[in-house]
Parts: C-alpha cells; structure tokens; sequence
C-alpha cells in the first residue's frame, strides 16, 4: 500500500459524495438544465460573494475560460513569475488566448502591489494592452504559501485605479481561508473572478467553479463552449461538489496539521524546509547531495510517493487519506534513506 | 411531462450505467491511473481499430483536440460547409488551432472525393497548407444522412495519395453504423482519427473518445490538458460509457424506427420531410406558412419540444426516452396544430 | 523580351514617380513624422470618404489589419469563397487574428445580401459571432469582375442592420470604378473601411493604404506595428503613391481596352473567355485539351507570361507596360499554340 | 532646429543610399525577380554567414517572422525579460504566433546559461516545450550593452544540448561588432538565425534582414506573406539598404564616440549613467527628482529631443545627425535645466 502524497488531487470522493452521485437529479447542462449542476453554481457564487458561477472540468480550464473572457489577442496579464497559470497550464494562455503573460517574481507567490502597478503598460503602440491581473491563493510553487488578505487587497486596488479586473485562481483558496480562519470571500472579494477546484483538499472527483459577475459567466459561456466543457448530465459530477463546497472546507486544517508533522519531522532529520502554511511541504535534497529525482526514486522503492518541483526540491503535499499515523511511516523511511545516503555521500 | 426530440443528449443514464459510477473503481486520471478510464479507453480503441484512445469530456472537444494535434496555426482543413465542427463548435478551429476552414457543400453531408481533392491546396506561399481533410458521420445538418462506406473510402483514398489525414466527427458514429449494420470499424478504418460521442443515443451522462495511432493520442493528451480536460477521478464517466459502448449500441436501431414512425407520420399530413436515415428528421415549415421558431413555440405549448434548424426547419431526434406512444402523441399534436395554422394561414 | 501579363503588381514606376521619390521629405513615421506618409495618407482618405488612412506594405496587410481591427479571436467573417482576403492571403485571419471565415459563393465574385444576412449568426453559444463582412471589388478570381454600386449598398444595408462593419478588399477598386465610370468613393461610401493598392495598375512600387473612421484607423496603428508594418522613413514608398493616387487612375481605362482586345482575339480563336470587365482575363484551356500549366510553359517559351487560376483557367492580366502591339502579339503566339495543340490533340 | 536624440531610427538616407534608389534595378520580388533585393539579401547573409536572408520591413516583423518559424502555437520561447521582442513588440509572439515567452532577467541584457538551461522545459504535459531562445544585441533596455562573443557562446551551446535554436534580435548587432572590434559573423555565429535592422545608426529609410540556413528562409517567407510583408518592387529599399551595409557599419564608432562624450558630460553634472558601451545613454532622473516625462518636456521645450524609459530614466541614442558640437549643446542645456530644478527642488 503506497503512501501517496504527490497531490490533494489524488483523493477519493467520501460516502457521502458517493450517495449525493448517486441521488443526483440530473438534466442537459448545455440546455442549462441540470438542477444539480445549477444549485454547485448557486452555492459556490454565494460562498463566494460574486454573482454567479459556472462548472467547468478543471483549474486548468477555469483559468482559461477566465484569461479567455477578460482579454482579447494580443492583450498582457500580470501573473507571478511561478503561478500554476502560467507555469503548468501548458502556456495555454498564449496558445489559446493569444495573451502575452508579464511575469513578475513575487514574495513567497504574492505579487507585490508597487511591482504590479510599475509592469502595468502605458498606452503606446509599441506594448500590448495589460488587461488581467493574476492572483494565485495558496501559491502551489511557493508550497502552499498563504497571500494574505492585506495582500490581495493591495494588488486589487492598484488594478482598480487602472480598471484592469483580477482573476484569483483559488485551486487551493479554501486552504488559504482555513489557514487565516476567515470565510473564502474574505479574500476573493478582493478581486474580480475567482477559480476554486473541489478535487483538490475536498475531495470531490472532479471540477471546479469560475465565479464573477453575472455578465462575465454568460461570456465565459462562450468559451467554455469552444474548449469543449459543455456537459451534458454534469450533475453527476456537481453533486459530489455540492459535498465539497458544503461538508469539507473545515476538514482541510487537518491536513495543514499533517503537513507541519511532516515538516517538524523534516527539520529534526536536518532538513530544509520551505516554511509550511497549509498542506504542501517543500523539502531540499541538497543537504543530502541527492537530486530530488533520485531521492523520489528511492521513496517511491519504500511506498512513499511525492513528487519534483526543483532539482533538489521535493513537495509533499498532504490530504484526506494521509493520516498521522502514515506522516509517521514517511518520517521514518525518509530517516532511513538520508542515513543511507549520509553513508554513500 | 414533455417529449423533448430536441436532442439524444437529453437521455439520461441506465440503471446499470448508474450501478457502473457507483461501482466504479478510480484514480487520478491526470496520472494515468483511473483504472476505469484507462479500460474504457481501451475497449473504445479496439471498436474503433486504432492502437489508442482518450476520454474527453465533449463531441467538441475531442474535435478540437484532433484539429490542434493534426495542423499547427496558419494551417488548412477541409470540412462540409454545414459541418458540426465548423457550424456549431463556435469557430473554436481559428480561435483556439489558428487554422483557415475551407468549406465544401457535401452531398446530403457527404465530402465528395473530387471536391476534396480540387480543395487541396498546392505549394504556394499565397496559400495555407492543408493538413487535415473532415467529416460527419452520420452528419447532423444533413439530417442524420449516412456517409456510406464507399464515400468515406474515397475521401479517405484522396487524401492519403496527399499525405492528408483524415479526422472523423462520429459523434452518432454508432447510428451509422447501426444503419448500415456493420461494426463501427468498418467506417473508422477509412480514417487516421475518429471521435465518438457516450452522451448521445448511447445514453452515458458525459463523454466522448478521440482514438487514433499511439502517438497521435500521446500528443493529444498535451492539448487535452491546455484545454483543461484532464479530469482526476473521470472513472465515475468512464464508467458508464462503457456501458455505453458494450450494451447500447444495439438499441439505436429502435430510435431509427421511431425516427421513420414520425417521418412517415409527417408526410402524411402533407409536411415536407428530409430523407430519414437514422435518429434525426428534418421537417419544413414553409408548406404551413409557419417560421420554425413560430411553430415550435405552439408545440413547446402543447408539451413537445424540438429545435429550429433553418427558418423554417425542424429537426426532430429520437432517443431512448421516445417509445412509439409518444411518437403517436407527438404527430396528434403536430396534425392539430397544422389544422390550426392552416385556418389562421 | 517577355511580355509580361502575370500581374499588374508588375508594373514599374512612372518617371513622375521617381521623380517624387528622390525629392521626397521624410521623417520617422513611426513617430507620425514623415510629412509625405502624412499627406498620402490625408489624400487617400479624402479620396476614399473616409476620416482617416493608414499607409501599409500590401493588400495583404491592409486586410489582415483591418480583420484584427474590426474582430477579436473567436469571431466570424463572411467572405466570398473565392475572395483574395481567404483564398490567397495564406490564412492569416485565422492564423494571426483567430477568427473563422464563413465563405459564400457569391455571383461573378458579388455576394448576395439575402446570402449574408442568411449567413449572419444568432444569438447561441454554439457559434462564433459575426463580427465583419468581407466584399472584394474589383474581384480577382472572378477575372477582375466589378461588384456594382447597387450590390455594395445591399450588402452594406444588410450589413448595417444587423450591426456588423463592411470591409472592401478594393485592391483594384479604381480599376471599379473606372469600369463603372464614378469616383471611387461611390464604391467605398457602402462599407466601413477600406483597402487600396497602389502597387498594381497604379504603378506604385510598394504600398496600400487602409482607410475607415478615425478610431478605427488609430487602433489598426497598434496590429500593424505588430505585424512589423511600422516604417521609419516610408515616404520614400509615399511619395510615387501620391502620383499614384493623383496622376494614374483614369489611365486604367488603357488597361480594360487592351484586356477587351485579348478577349476578343481569344475569342475569335474559339477559346471560351469570361466576361472581361476591367484588366483581368480568364481563359479556359479545356477546349485545346490541355492543362493550364502546360500551356503556360509552351506560352513562357515564346516569351509570354501569364499564370494559372484553375486546372484549365489561365488568368492574363492587362497594365501600363502592355500595349496594343504586344496584345496583338500575344494573340498571334497563342493562335500558333493552339494550332500545335489541335495537330498535336 | 531639433536636436533629436530619441533614435537611431530617425537617420535619414544619405546621398549614396539616394543614389542607390533612384537608380535601383527593379522588379517584383513577390515573384523574386527584384535583382536589388536580391542582391542584398545575399549580401546579408555573406556577412551574417548565414545561407540566406530574408528582406523585411522592420525589425520587429523580422523577429515575429523568426518565432513564428521557428515554433507551433503552444510552444515557449526564452527571452531577456526586458528584451525588445517581449517589451516592444506589442505581445506580438503570444498574440501570432500563440507562443509564450519565458522570460529570464538578464545580466546586463545578457541571459545566463545557467539561467537558460534550468528554464528549459521537461517532457511533462503541464508544460508547454521549449522551442526557441531570443537573445538580442545590443540590448536596447540595457542601456545598448554589448553582448559579448563568450556570452552568446555560452548560450548557444546550452541550447544545441537540447536541440533549441537560438534567435538573435540584432537590430544593432552592428554595434556590438563595432564595440568589440569584430565582424558582426563572430556574433551571428553563435546562433540559428539572426535579424538586422539597416534603418537604425546605419541610416536606410526601411527594412531589416532575417537570416537562417535556406529551409528556414525559404519556410520564414510563407509567414513574410501571411504578414503582409510580400512588397513588389521592393529594390527602391533594398538599394540604400545595401549601402547600409557595404559602407556605413564602420562610422557606427563615430556614433559611440558621442555617447561617450554625453556620458561624461551628464556624469560631471552630477547625474547617474548607466554604461554606456554603444550609441545609448541611459540617465537617472531620480537625483535631480524629477520623473523622466517631466524632465523630458522641459527639454523639449529648449529644442532636445529624448524617450523615457522607466519612470526616473531617460535614453538618448546618439546616431550620424548628432555630430560633437550639437553633443556639447545638449548637455549645455542639461546643465541650465538641472540648475533649475535644484532651485525649484
């Protein structure tokens, strides 16, 4: 039996999802009849605060169809140097949208107001038009990192005063919001749209929310149409979500409490940690002359599974079915190996 | 209690295809390892003849995938003029691939191989390239018309002798085929990749499948990811559809049979009806003097639901939920309101 | 010395012409500087009806800025099938501005305003929005056919109804209006914006200039830098466009008589011409049974060009440097090859 | 009288290069027949020792065309952060070509190997491949810093390691030969392809060569036409375009003299200035606290023409109308101005 902690998306949906999967009242979500998928969409705009919402597939796609329905070819959006849109979205926003993507290194993944307000561009045919500023909250490379509320209020201000909307991709926010003890809203309604995955830390099976005004959801339509994630019976899938968004928000602490096991563990066995704020842990293999590659090949030989963000940087990310007992067992595997290694060093 | 022939994919679920999700076995599918969605894309690439296949969550999606895998921006394709791909998937070949749609009128559907031929563009540098030659199998703006065999075989033919593949659009691939009364590999073989809809007459909630040759689907999953379809516990859709595809195949042959019971019924009362090969009947609405949006509303009315296909085109679509009954009550109410139009006329 | 009747983009320039350019003020247009780009542009506007135009490096450019400044990615287009704007221009709508190109066969290269409107898209998320019609005047591949005031004004008024701009591919549009025997602006006056060469019959080496209103004209300065087609000291290009536009318009009518004159040389010869209208004349090879490229080799070998439009179309294209003698010439040339070929046959 | 220090780009031709126009050789180089253009895009390619060159209207469609060649929509190019191609060019990459750019801050402009090598991107469908590296020199941002022959070396090899060519935006790659003392081919060498402006110090009225091996050249005109970038009797440009290149490349030094000459002078007054190694001038306005637009407009108003270029930065480029006495004027003026604003400090 692994222990799997290569991401939160790995989780299984609970009985309760299983039984709201199969109960589900279902219809043609292109008809927008879909009574399940209509009430996901309801619930997540209101937890929200914004308007309305739409089901989509994925983060992934959520980002998209947000990038895609703010911006025209040829626009700029201002996202962080290592954000998920623009590092792991396969340079979609280009590919797709035809945007150009104004990085900007942030501060453990919070974009820093005076930085984005100097990247935004004037008006002069020489630059493209900045039309989007991207927040990611927890920042998934800067490993689980929290931006705070001050934070994010700060960025959208400065976008504000430029009218550029923000779009938040909050695959993880409902760890940020569990991390800071405040209400999800508390920070998306500190930017225009906002992407939250229910696959993740809540354990749904599949999909995510793009919620905004309602003028900008009937657009992002659109799009979601042209990528192809027009559903039809999707209430299959929304309702396990409803379980997600209602029933597990509060549950993710534990997995933040996992985490700081696993990073408490790290550092006594002399390893550097990145600072752990919610359930991802960055740990740096070259205290122990080993690539993060090699040192994953080796876990994986014990039943421990992570996985690479750096050449010598690994992430641990915790999540539902890792309990204190199996962040014990990663514990001592990983205390073997690094004697191991110490040995063949 | 509507008959709602607006489309098959209203149809919900069988029970065994809910009994199939609620049994389903998962995993993360981005990681390849939903057992589920790794044997239904097996099973989906056999039918079909080709070394692989990968689940998508749409008809449009998996043709989107197929045009971006096959052409690169400033590229060409070939399709019919009232393709799906072209007609109804938002213009998503340009927005999303970059690529110039040449359009040829077909007949009832079908490309002919003189015409696609003659579309090829030469080596020019005032023309795109072409790279990829469409078609719809059955086709639904022709009224569900079958391409037969021979017509798909030479297409086929013609484009190959230019290194051109061909892409099928099989969203009803097993109406088809059911109307021919040959596997669907009969029909797939004349093509390098072919998409299959789960959601249509087949019944599944979500889904369809792009098969091809190993490498093209390798490549297709990097698009499918950019498009944010890559789904993690996709199994509970995996599942039904294979249902889907090992036990609904069959059954289609009845919706044609309702299909032809309406045909026949609409010709009796004097209403011009498109040859009825499969699911779909198209029926003109210019013998009652009655604009198709017009009379659909007067029978949204009397409880029966259907689509406008032109100014005065109805298409009507047969599916598992129309029993003869219902076909019978559908042409009472037609008949009415005729009579109806014709004293108002 | 060959007569050379592939193109009027042959043409060289006038003695006026370099005269302008060696005296030309210059001065960094990129900066709006150059006083001769200035007055070009002011002159082709004035011309043309409109507020404003922009000095280009091709038709090519002109309509593809145009597009990108009319549309975003995701739109639609309606264009004639056989249009310059899609059959020639290699793409690029949709590679470079995303958009699809609806294409409508129109009559002698006319699109019909019951066919646009037709063409226009509802409201669905299954379509791309209609966002520009496309009409070429004089149109190339209809052998140089004139689309007449009255055809323009329907397009335009249908146009105009639904909301949607009117772009003219006028390459030759003073070759229109020369035929019709009215200013240029009695064509351009039904369309939004414009495009005109100066590099065909005009003689100009180099350049088109774009025209619309002034908003339209300041946001198409931002594609064309992007597209690269921001010049420094372009009066240089301007200044023979001047003479172009001011000295070289009615001599067009040398143009149309002497294309009359090979058409009915052609004609006499029992080869089948299309109606000549203006400086292009189509002639079909399938009656000597021979392929258009064959006969095109036999033609350059005694000197004369041309090129081929069609498997069995030659296209021979009337300017400044054809005179009578030559057309008699070439009438002579061709009489000797079609005896050849009928021996030969 | 101007004394206009804003470009290079506002030279005007010189009597040799008018000359050269107006006794220009001509034809239409649509069809390659323009023996001037032809002869000087020989002549680039001899010098950048390359297989052939490609004529292009400015420097930045020469470098668009090189992205759009080199790469597929999806892919990542790598560039300087503050690089020409992704700073100036209106987002011209994502917006045409559908490539994102990663963009990596430079030392001095100067990418790092290191730096390339760890952002080229693995075998992982999250990510877009890398298909391209841009270096540019001199860098326009950096303040016309020379990239050095070791530098380019060393970014060269990183990148053949992994099979990715690497572009060279050298818009004054002439420049940086004449800083360094070398031939601009003990650059160009240590790259796949490489772009020349001959409007900037070496004084053409237009255009800009691309060069590459002859399946990159031949390939790069496809893209040139879908452009607009197709010119007829483009010799009128290449003429003086080919003086630029056989007589002007060694007076670039005069230019780099004047530099210097500002440099010292503005460092005597006190105000901070970046190296300067070329014909750019990079001033800080912050000592004398007064934002660049400000100081700018006050300068203006005695007759000195500069460009801002960050909030507190000011660029003056020094070129062949900027002769020692009008260099001494300039910083006259400067020092009254910086007088005043002390006083009004």
């Amino acid at each position: 039996m692994k222990i799997d902690l290569r991401s939160d998306t790995v989780t299984k949906p609970t009985e309760a999802m299983l039984r709201a999967m199969a109960d589900a009242e279902v219809g043609d979500d292109v008809y927008r009849e879909d009574p399940t998928v209509n009430r996901l969409e309801q619930i997540a705009a209101e937890l929200l605060g914004k308007e309305a919402a739409l089901f989509v597939t994925s983060g992934t796609q959520g980002n998209q169809i947000a990038v895609l329905t703010h911006c025209v070819n040829g626009d700029e959006v201002i996202a962080e140097a290592d954000s998920h849109i623009f590092y792991y979205e396969g340079g979609a926003m280009s590919a797709l949208a035809g945007v150009q993507t104004r990085t900007l290194a942030g501060e453990r993944g919070a974009l820093r107001p005076v930085d984005v307000e100097k990247a935004i561009r004037g008006n002069n045919i020489h630059f493209p038009r900045t039309k989007l500023v991207c927040i990611e909250n927890t920042h998934n490379r800067a490993g689980g990192a929290v931006v705070t509320i001050e934070q994010m209020k700060g960025v959208h201000e400065v976008a504000q005063k430029h009218n550029i909307p923000v779009h938040l991709d909050g695959a993880r926010l409902f760890n940020a919001a569990a991390a800071l003890g405040v209400p999800v809203s508390a920070l998306s309604q500190h930017t225009d749209t906002v992407q939250v995955c229910l696959s993740k830390g809540l354990s749904a099976p599949v999909g995510s929310l793009l919620a905004g005004d309602r003028a900008f959801i009937e657009e992002a339509r659109w799009w979601r149409k042209k990528l192809g994630g027009g559903l039809r019976q999707a209430g299959y899938l929304a309702a396990p979500g409803i379980v997600a968004l209602t029933q597990m928000t509060e549950r993710l602490t534990e997995d933040h409490a996992r985490a700081q096991q696993l990073a408490e563990g790290f550092r006594k066995l002399s390893l550097e940690v990145e600072p752990v704020e919610t359930n991802i842990v960055l740990v740096k293999t070259d205290s122990i002359r080993e690539t993060a590659v090699a040192f994953l090949q080796r876990l994986a030989d014990k039943g421990v599974l992570a996985v690479d963000f750096d050449e010598y940087v690994i992430r641990f990310t915790t999540h539902r079915h890792i309990d204190e007992q199996q962040a014990n067992r990663v514990l001592e595997i990983v205390e073997e190996l690094i004697g191991t290694a110490k040995v063949s060093g």
